[in-house]
């Protein structure tokens, strides 16, 4: 089963400005080797279950080092014998409404 | 950290009427011995990241057995030192406003 | 279409403990007067779409008079010919389970 | 105050494909006018709080249209005195990071 996982994790005691903590986990997501997608309000990551959760914990971990405390949204989509859906999910509304929707 | 995940999973696969499903899920987190409250949307769960994750993996693990998609929200609350959360949050709000919220 | 919306909005400027706002919002949607469930997670409203929507707008505008950046989200099940889910979702799941789930 | 929303909203009764429903969506979308960013797992607007919440609505209203059971997420980021913030939020990071994070 392969799974797409939304995320976005935020620190609540460091202000309003938490770009510094995101690019943190932005670091480890993209060191973790996974394709993943990043957008205005999160980011996509996909594997299998214990991988793109890995991922999550380890931006945790790092977050937890110095935040006392952290909200975190996770969305997930998980279905059997489709991979690289981080790139058709989108390419196949493109197709069906025969427009190019990120221009 | 203690950790306060609210979950829920469904099918996407077994039409509009999905309480089997959830109601396997409920078993197992009530089997799991961790804190949790039920509510109409989700059910909230207490512990630190490990466990709690845990459960949403026992329960993913179960609903992929014989489900072919499956939807999964999770949110995150953690806070340093503190524990019994999953009480004391409403009562604080109770505190605040001098009023009974769960009548 | 009956709509169960649950939600929690919390603003990013005012640190780690966010009480005092929390209260606010639970102060206009008990007066609101349509049902609803406070969980340590969120509040879950019932109501048709403008009616539930209108809430959580309130609610905003209340943050928004003190707050300069606001977190806020919201899950929706909408479900045609049923009311009254807010109790029956739970008890449906406690039927078959048989259990109290909310010991 | 600006609006970022991110949702997606889903069918429950329409077996586990519903890129069909989701198309719908998008051309309302694309139709509102306001700017749009589609990700793998929803679709982020920005817009003030009445607009955004317009576009979710009318797309509610067409999917109720023929559906009989609706699930929908909705997340919001809003913030004062920040426009743009569809492209900002994601450029920042990667000025930070100074990494070109979408290849």
């Amino acid at each position: 089963m392969s799974v797409l996982l939304e995320f976005s994790m935020t620190p609540l005691d460091k202000g309003e400005s938490v770009s510094k903590y995101v690019s943190r986990s932005l670091d480890i997501i993209d060191q973790s080797g996974l394709p993943f997608s990043l957008n205005p309000m999160g980011t996509v990551i996909e594997g299998q279950w214990e991988e793109v959760m890995k991922v999550v914990k380890d931006c945790y971990d790092k977050m937890n080092s110095d935040c006392s405390r952290i909200s975190c949204m996770i969305k997930i989509d998980a279905r059997k014998g489709k991979d690289g859906r981080i790139k058709s999910k989108i390419q196949k509304i493109e197709t069906i409404l025969n427009k190019d929707l990120n221009k």
